[in-house]
């Protein structure tokens, strides 16, 4: 046993690793997580619960010919890990560092890059189809947890693979429930049953007789029943029935913490030439008893303090999410007919005091957007004011629902969109900078862009009044204090009673029309404007559809236009196109086109200019040019 | 009896029916719609096969109180007869005229406007809620055909309201097989069991004990697998299991042209408090025997010689759809690593002979859009060239994914668009007006906008050249013969041998940006500006992202773009934000920033100022006021 993750030659040393030595391994990976985690920040509980699995799949399986998918792609830690990257975890999740995902372009290991929930199993069914076409030979290996089944197209890439017979291994990293005596006794039994040669030969024999696979499914449902406390155990507690029903053979359940049975029925199943399904039960947080404690807390984490537990940086401020929670529940108080939804990101958006307060209008769908936005048209539809709490990101699933059910039938549904603009350290699949672009594109869609806790307020008071479709994004993190906001800055307005674009200040030179979180830029964009000698008024942009533009100034020649999203479709490229006064300029700043890495705000505001000093330059620069 | 299906007054006459006229119903249904459906064109099939299905829900149920939702919605036809609309159908598709989906808008009987596929069981999941929440009393029934049920988002409805236990009936209107004795004996007999009130009692004892619910859906799947022959079977088949494992209590099957088991079970179904399926078997094209020989045919269909089934209207051009998949043929000959893909539009995309040609290089998910295209990101990334073709409407459901999955990896993806632009009668819901905006917001992507013959082949050619996304967008419809046009209009340049936007002729005062299939509305605005005194330019916009903006005329003071997609961010948007010359002004035309109803093309292109005439006197005016 070496010292130290780093003196280890990953992944080739596993290959040839005593026995002995592979079952001290958990322990060092372990310790090697919580130390760099507790520095770093990141998904640690989901990671320490996959510690054995990853072992036994670098064991059993040739990384990269054979390929292995990492569903949502968080828990991938291990696996960077061993394939050699255990010494980049100093920069985890950081501003040109290693990435909490997988990604091709960091290493060939990484077989597809994932980052929002239940591709892998469409991802696999491809690789495995290109292997057929190609008459190649590997194996393909989707692991995807409980949660991702929930979402609809995980379905629909079982079905497709069990109708077309392909060799694809999905393991089901079952880690919303631990390992207990209620799934001990009869479901190991039955979990040896089909994992044994035996079982596998005479499951042919009787699988159209009575008595068969729906009986052995009831009695795991029977003995997972009692942890029942989410939509996703619907689906699990039916798993074995329906995965074999589905076309898979289904192994398990196995214990996700023994090396031993995981390299013994990876092997089994990689002997088959059939879809094959691994239900693999591991304990989120395992082996860290903080995080064994709380999965919740450790499920995405900020630096924190290795002995307790304790997050080292103390937030004193309140969230937009939070703002947004606690608001609607005082609204939902009043009026019976508000409820919300949310598409297994209840806590985060703000939601768990509705929850508590409301538990009969509050509905958490799981990880199934689609399903949640056509369930709150169907609300809508019948006299209900639903809100749809979901990240600006993940929203994009839905994107044909907003559309379609929402807007071409006119439906009063809110959505609160967290997240949207850019989320740091989960990168290019997290950052929400394409909400106002899509949005804007809706017929009848009325989107807002709050940018304090107050204003915030307004704009959710404002959408439930309007009786049609309304979006409003805010970012993710601690809330800027609209009284403080208006009191440091002297601004000439105050806040307005209902939702409008309102003049702040008013310039001659250069007018700023600052969308939401771009309150801010813009504010000391104007102040360093003024300061170089261009007079530079304000705009506060919190209606960008149907755009608002009554606080504009004729007399002004150059409008320059911020927002947290791309640039190359959002506010001011519309608002560019509604100006028609021919004498008037428009420059817009936003994100450019290309996904944009992770990194804090301020690392990317700065490399891709963005910082008011930055725009500061490039307006004189234009200005100048025009002289 | 009354002799015209007009003279009655539904749906209170079905109330007071006697059983002998509710027998002698359907034939009276079937007349009309055959002989109404052959002068408007629709889709008759699916509709001959619910009639029976259509006449017992409205006598067992109270619409509009209780909720009829019809997934898809083109099967609604016999409905709407049944909801006093029989006088409207000689409208029927046509612009200003009755729509061939549920609308509203139309009438208080359509509970829930619908369109694309797999919407039904999370709306009425919706109003389940609603009608809880309210506390009010209607009932929620949910019809969806068994292709539906391969969308992912049905799963995730179905998954959600087996948890919740809602009082939800759905109806599956199983077409995809004819009635057989080889589904007859047993099944039946289990169907008889499963419905009547022993069996609901007696399967609440023995639910989860051995040998119970698993072994009578094996049975039925047993029964059914003869007719195996699509990806939506391998689902069907387990519908018994499936169902009842996610929480619902399974009906079925069911006689779906036997009126009195009908209204049996759909009475029984209503009784009950909790989740029902109801497995429907009806036979699409039922009753006229030109539709059930060929149910493909009739399944939409323009006008017909009711005697024989003849078109009336013969095409003798050729479509979009069959070059593409001609041509796809053509280069898959050459590279076996050309593979086509489509979500159960293989016909319809012209993929017919490349299913016959390369059936182990064609892959038809069933309606399943996201799966499609990230099995499409999987394949590419082990070194398949994968042609997604969708109609742009469909595609909006894979937002998230061709966005996350193969832009963001950048795989070498080519998207097949069809039915891009206005597509005629299926109206709002089917239009394919906004691809542009959302593919032009991707990061990676490449976006063509051939407008003939040999433009789509290029493109096609181009696209699989590129090694990085790219989508190709197309209109419904007959194509524009290239040398024809060539030819006749005299243009300055012939066709190009790379995909690039193309300078056709020079003008002095306005250039024209014409984009797909605009370039014909733009060579006849050039022709009408010129012949004005107006000296207009044309360019041929074939690449809009990246905008290829080589034929720039510097000198031309006005620029006018052309294109058959939301006006408010597409093409000329973003042109309009990339010209930076301050003397240069640009006007855009496409369709405005709403739901656009249902017509030909030329008669909605005149309601929105889009013909090529309203478009010069748009201009002229502008000319004018500026001078």
């Amino acid at each position: 046993m070496k010292k130290n993750i780093l003196d280890y030659n990953f992944p080739q040393d596993l290959k040839t690793m005593s026995r002995e030595e592979l079952e001290l391994l958990p322990y060092a990976i372990r310790n090697f997580l919580v130390e760099n985690v507790s520095r770093t920040g990141g998904h640690l509980a989901s990671n320490l619960g996959v510690v054995e699995l990853t072992i036994a799949l670098h064991k059993v399986f040739d990384s990269p010919s054979d390929k292995i998918i990492w569903d949502v792609g968080h828990q991938s830690y291990v696996h960077k890990i061993l394939t050699g990257r255990a010494g980049q975890f100093e920069s985890l999740r950081q501003f040109n560092g290693l990435s909490g995902f997988p990604k091709k372009k960091e290493s060939p290991h990484d077989a597809y890059d994932t980052g929002h929930s239940s591709t892998s199993i469409s991802a696999a069914a491809g690789m495995a189809s290109a292997r057929e076409i190609r008459n190649e030979h590997y194996e393909v290996v989707a692991v995807i947890g409980d949660g991702s089944l929930t979402g609809g197209m995980a379905y629909e890439a079982l079905n497709n693979i069990g109708a077309s017979k392909s060799k694809v291994i999905v393991i089901l990293n079952d880690n919303g429930m631990s390992i207990s005596k209620n799934i001990g006794g009869i479901s190991t039994h039955l979990g040896n049953l089909r994992t044994s040669k035996g079982y596998l030969s005479a499951k042919k024999f009787i699988k159209n007789t009575v008595g068969s696979i729906g009986s052995i499914g009831n009695a795991i449902a029977g003995g997972l029943a009692g942890f029942k406390n989410d939509i996703k155990y619907s689906i699990l507690e039916k798993g074995g029935v329906l995965f074999e029903e589905l076309g898979f053979t289904y192994f398990g359940p196995v214990d996700g913490h023994n090396i031993a049975d995981l390299i013994n029925v990876m092997n089994r199943a990689k002997s088959l030439d059939e879809p094959v399904l691994i239900h693999v039960i591991t304990k989120k947080g395992k082996g860290y008893k903080n995080a064994e404690k709380d999965p919740g807390k450790f499920h995405g984490i900020g630096p924190f303090n290795p002995e307790t537990g304790a997050l080292l940086k103390n937030t004193t401020g309140i969230s937009y999410s939070e703002i947004m929670g606690n608001h609607l529940v005082e609204l939902a108080g009043e009026d019976e007919n508000i409820v919300a939804i949310t598409a297994a990101m209840g806590d985060a958006t703000g939601l768990g005091p509705f929850k508590k307060e409301f538990p009969h209008r509050f509905f958490d769908v799981g990880i199934a957007e689609q399903h949640a936005v056509t369930f709150a048209a169907g609300l809508a539809k019948c006299g209900i004011k639903p809100v749809c709490a979901i990240y600006s990101s993940f929203l994009q699933r839905a994107y044909d629902q907003i559309m379609e059910d929402v807007c071409m039938q006119e439906l009063p549904v809110v959505f609160a969109i967290d997240r949207a603009g850019i989320v740091g350290a989960d990168g290019e699949t997290h950052h929400g900078i394409y909400d106002l672009s899509y949005l804007m594109t809706m017929p009848e869609m009325t989107v807002l862009t709050p940018h304090d806790c107050i204003g915030l307020e307004k704009a959710i008071d404002y959408a439930l009044s309007l009786g049609k479709p309304a979006a409003i994004r805010y970012p993710r993190g601690e809330a800027v204090d609209s009284a403080l906001c208006i009191d440091d800055k002297k601004f000439m307005s105050t806040h307005k009673p209902s939702v409008t674009n309102v003049r702040i200040t008013l310039g001659n030179d250069v007018d700023v029309w600052a969308c939401g979180k771009m309150f801010d830029t813009g504010s000391e964009l104007v102040e360093i404007l003024n300061n170089k000698g261009i007079s530079a008024g304000l705009v506060d942009v919190e209606v960008v559809k149907p755009i608002d533009i009554s606080p504009f100034n004729k007399d002004c020649k150059l409008i320059v236009t911020l927002e947290d999203n791309d640039v190359y479709s959002g506010f001011g490229m519309h608002l560019g196109s509604i100006i028609k006064n021919e004498n008037i300029r428009i420059l817009n700043f936003g994100w450019p086109d290309k996904f944009i890495e992770q990194g804090t705000y301020d690392e990317l505001a700065y490399k891709y200019g963005l910082m008011p000093q930055q725009i500061a330059e490039r307006i004189c620069e234009y200005i100048e040019g025009k002289a």
